[in-house]
């Protein structure tokens, strides 16, 4: 046997990977393509010229930037000058036309017609927004062959099958730079998203600039948090690439940040300052409440900080709070969350359960929805649709208000409010993030087959959100958290719902998440600088060879195992600089794998057994080359359990392929090595070894169906 | 003789490196140290308490964000909750004292003591800049041995030798971002620089947002410009890292772009648009114009967009915008730029030669000189101090106006206008930046032993500035143009003239690299992302094996080259992602090399010979690996040739080891080997192979004194 480096299978993998660009590497997939046996060739005389209204400045700049992104990427020098509506290049090899101009709205028309010939390129849509979807399919169509690079000629016709489609960033918990923001704000744009909600206070922090009330930022973020400058900007870099930004100021519970500043809003005093939300019942111990239990039993008794409803200061000033933001977020919504407010620190307020007495408000629910009403009326006046988390859901809701659906049916731990069909039946519409939060670390196929769209036509439901909570990602990790497995949700609300074979999906997955390396984003640097730290400066071709293989464990493991194990150790002052904290939450090396087990287990492919001998054996020989890198790196550590069992389990691999050339079928050898294998598939330090399965597939010899869903608790 | 792998030798140099760290990495080096052999161990008790001015959030800014480089280095997840004012933790483990707040400024008291026992560290200093130093120093400290990380105990007097340490970068010829403003003022804090010098305008671009003249910016910019809000932020953001921002709005030359919204502020007729310099001249040709010749001559002669000096409207105008511009830069200075403007626009505009006539102005260079004189006052008015390139300077320069010295003596191509101790025997302040241009692509040692400075003693030389210019710069690859070998400047303007010791400057710029690389500067990040770009997606080790031995050919060859080659062309239209612009101006593994050869050499170590041995295997085996990269991939084709050539180096390199070990002594074949060599050296594509002159010193059999200089052009 020819022995083969793993250089030699990246290499393959790279062949393999060209090959494929000759398939269309689109994601999300259009509406309707058809393909033809041919190329338009890329040269340095590539030019555009624009037909548009001469007053759309964002159709220009959105041009340029994608001319600037085939002129980076194939190195052509084009020689284009920043293109401008002076330009009367009528007789450039690719035209734009759009009949007017449009600025990023929910329900517009989003429909774009992409025409590429062997000598030209047609890009035309009705709106803006139109063109700039064309331009990202334009962008990934690129390919290169041994002639250069080339666009495949296409006819596109293309459009959402969801006007709402949003990726929900919490930067309270962790705060998430400007920079990030405008990050994913570009890779957002890249798959087609269109609503970027910002989730902007929380417990932990309260993170935008008020003039009228500034204390709220001075006391309530330790610093961190956006200027009124600074969210205009990227109001406007969003609006530039088709995105409205939606904030959200979640309120009365996940208060506690706002609370620093202005404890009189709080339903139960102070002192209060930005932190987890079981801090406040730390500092203010009660010898009667309930000790310990279970995490359901404690998110039920936790005294969280809460907005005091009874008290009609408090709507004077979200009146004059919220009327200061709406000048800084000019879409038509604002979300308010209202989210898991259990009541508790309004009973522990003898005022208020008088007031209740008083205005015959029965129970903290009920309580609740005042609240909502009141707050509704309010943003009502300021031209707002309100919408809220799942919660706000009773049956005097007003129609108008948008219903975000989050909690999972029977999930064994929070109650839900109602079904989306309950909502949509009761006249509200609906966005959908069950199935959609991305930092619960699953694969992107559980997300990709999110049941509760499946066969949805109801026009009541907009669409959906991914939803990435911050308490395990802050600003360097949290890039590889959203992406690229939110692209797979965004092919699940643009694309037709027949898009559904999982193989291609993670073929373009993770073609298009080296587009997003290509293009600045630093989700792949972030992940090996973080290897080099963790290597102290040190090679990491090895770490990497053994990281590229873990992933995280499912669910919310290591957030509540932290949580029970030391209830006072902050996520906020814990660096997440561990391995878990750094891999990437999906192994590509695992699905390439993967499908190459499949080849081989299915189709006998001669090649795929050498490539996956190859992986085997460098797996097997990782070990000892890793091996000196430990000493007295304790952080570096939590990963040699893992490396010894992946030699193990490699070598169990290798034994099994060579039993398969033989022929030798031996059942006792098979449930051995099973169980062998069970015992590496177990997490040391939130990590497992993602690629147990496909080895464990190799012992049996046949290919297992992957599980359909993992327990998020 | 073992197969070594590359790793095996990387592991060796982690190893090596982790054994320097038991030494110290401090850059730039202290004043005085004075170290003992034992270690301050770092646990997660570590903890801050820090006695100064209450008010002082510069102070508490500056301690917490070195608590978390440490934390996030470590991993110990210290436990520690945003240190503030109210904190009584007086026993904690590190003691921070400050007498005095401050605010960054030149001729401040910079000095500090930091103090590392066993047991506990003090840092004082006589104020917060101090503070700030003595926290950069003690971040570098963190060594890692089997025991875990640490600090040396040491006890550190540190101050500066110059007290202006500046960067001067070019946002104007690319357009450099916000983000990477900020990267490179973390960047000059860890290296104790304090003065960030922006040059903002230039022909290619006007970067500043002005309220007064709004055309500026929008039709000199193409929309890559700052606004106000962000020179505000960015101006805080300096300060509070001990920096100064000083602006450079550069006329009366270099000035085409603020002509493309005010025509009438120039010395010919428009229409102007941001460009090249000679882009006027190309679109109003005059017949009589001599053609051609060489770059002196076409400099000499070119007709560049000038400011005219005989109009009044123009000094109101400018009085009106330095007044807007003082509200944004608060430190007393602004640049005025003032170079190579050669007169010829002048002297074709008949009403200004008959100006000149009508007051007696003999020559274009002393209507320069009243021109600058019309901008002193204007500057004197808004209370800023004056500087200008070395051009300004003249018998009758106002004695507080600082001359910034560029011009090398004798360089062949520009006359300098005097000596720096002509200008300082003036009583001008003098700022030195010739030798310290880091866009001439060379190593950091030719910028460390700059002659300029030797010796130098003379209170009137304020200090100097590292300087970028980014005509091959943008915002990709400008961090691994200016770092680190922007480090060895600081040192030269920071610590005693006695530290120059070079291999051991080498030693401590590439720990720095990675200490800035794990804090998050992206320069390593971009370049491997460059070379993922240019493999399209797929693996890059063997590529970046060739590259990482690779260096730009030194001197203006590549600008100059294509400027002769197609002057029409751009380089702002031009991507800069070929694979001269993206690799390390310096190869960190040609200094690893040449420090093996240098062991082997003269004192014949045998571990360096096995390393060198392993070092040359991987290389004469690396161009069969990369060959089938190349098809249709032309950018990537490019290093097709140096791939072979370090193959059949690297051959006659492991001949050379074995010639040696055989006590083989060859006249004729060292003759032929090293012609050989020549003729691998040669450059191909603007790159060169780095490693080559170490492989003729084995050849030879002795090791060969790096050459003093280089030509610049």
């Amino acid at each position: 046997m020819k022995k083969l480096t793993l250089f030699t299978v990246l290499v393959f993998s790279q062949l393999a990977l060209r090959a494929q660009q000759n398939t269309l590497n689109l994601m999300p997939a259009p509406k309707s393509i058809v393909t033809a046996d041919a190329k338009f060739r890329l040269t340095n005389k590539f030019a555009v010229f624009v037909k548009g209204p001469k007053d759309d400045t964002m159709l220009y700049k959105a041009v340029n930037r994608a001319c600037q992104v085939l002129n980076r990427k194939t190195g052509l020098a084009f020689g284009l000058k920043y293109i401008s509506p002076a330009d009367t290049l009528t007789g450039a090899q690719m035209q734009v036309a759009e009949q007017a101009k449009a600025k990023p709205a929910i329900g517009l028309d989003e429909s774009y017609e992409l025409k590429v010939n062997e000598n030209s390129i047609v890009l035309s849509a009705a709106n803006t927004i139109g063109v700039l979807h064309g331009l990202q399919t334009l962008v990934q169509l690129v390919g290169l062959d041994d002639k250069g690079y080339y666009l495949h000629v296409v006819a596109i016709d293309d459009s959402p099958r969801f006007k709402w489609r949003g990726l929900m960033i919490d930067a309270a918990r962790h705060f998430v730079s400007f920079e990030e923001i405008e990050h994913n704000i570009d890779a957002m744009a890249a798959v087609k998203l269109n609503v970027l909600h910002w989730h902007l206070t929380d417990d932990e922090g309260f993170r935008v600039e008020s003039k009228i009330f500034p204390l709220l930022q001075e006391k309530g973020s330790n610093g961190d948090y956006y200027t009124q400058a600074q969210i205009k900007e990227i109001v406007a870099y969003a609006r530039d690439r088709g995105i409205i930004v939606v904030p959200e100021f979640d309120m009365p519970g996940h208060s506690q940040s706002w609370f620093a500043g202005y404890p009189e809003l709080a339903s139960l005093p102070g002192p209060y300052h930005p932190g987890l939300r079981g801090q406040w019942q730390q500092e203010h111990p009660d010898p009667n409440a309930p000790k310990g239990g279970s995490i359901a039993d404690i998110i039920a008794n936790m005294v969280a900080p809460t907005f005091d409803p009874t008290n009609e200061k408090l709507y004077v000033f979200l009146d004059k709070f919220i009327g200061e933001m709406t000048n800084l977020f000019p879409s038509g919504y604002m979300h308010i969350g209202a989210d898991e407010n259990n009541g508790m620190a309004w009973k522990k307020n003898p005022a208020i359960v008088a007031w209740m007495k008083d205005h015959q408000i029965a129970s903290t629910d009920e309580l609740q929805r005042y609240y909502v009403d009141r707050v509704y009326a309010i943003l009502k006046k300021h031209q707002r649709k309100l919408i809220g988390w799942e919660e706000i859901f009773n049956e005097k809701l007003p129609k108008d208000a948008i219903v975000h659906k989050w909690i999972p049916e029977s999930n064994g731990m929070i109650k839900s409010y109602g079904k989306t069909s309950d909502f949509t039946s009761h006249g509200n519409p609906v966005l959908i993030s069950v199935g959609f939060y991305t930092d619960v670390f699953m694969p992107a196929y559980i997300h990709y087959q999110n049941q509760v769209l499946q066969g949805l036509n109801d026009p009541q439901v907009l669409g959906g959100e991914a939803a990435q909570w911050t308490e395990l990602a802050d600003n360097e990790n949290i890039d590889g958290r959203i992406w690229p497995r939110t692209a797979a949700i965004a092919e699940r609300l643009w694309s037709p719902e027949s898009v559904n074979d999982i193989e291609d999906m993670y073929r373009r997955l993770f073609v298009f998440n080296h587009q997003l390396d290509e293009q600045g984003f630093p989700h792949i640097a972030n992940y090996e600088r973080a290897l080099r730290r963790l290597s102290n400066g040190g090679p990491i071709e090895t770490i990497k060879t053994l990281t590229d293989v873990l992933s995280p464990v499912r669910g919310y493991k290591k957030l509540i195992g932290n949580m029970m194990k030391a209830p006072q150790a902050s996520y906020q002052t814990t660096p997440l600089t561990a391995v878990s904290d750094i891999i990437p939450v999906e192994s590509e090396m695992k699905r390439k794998f993967r499908a190459l087990v499949k080849l081989y287990l299915e189709k006998h492919d001669k090649d795929a057994e050498n490539a996956i001998r190859t992986y085997l054996m460098v797996w097997q020989q990782n070990d000892t080359q890793i091996e000196p890198l430990f000493a007295g790196n304790k952080r570096l550590s939590e990963i040699q359990d893992h490396s010894k069992n992946l030699a193990s389990a490699a070598a169990i691999g290798l034994d099994a392929l060579e039993r398969a050339d033989k022929g030798i079928n031996d059942a006792a050898w098979v449930q051995k090595s099973s169980a062998q294998l069970d015992t590496y598939a177990k997490p040391h330090y939130e990590t497992e070894i993602a690629v147990i399965p496909e080895i464990a597939e190799l012992v049996i010899g046949h290919v297992v169906a992957e599980p359909e869903s993992y327990p998020q608790f």
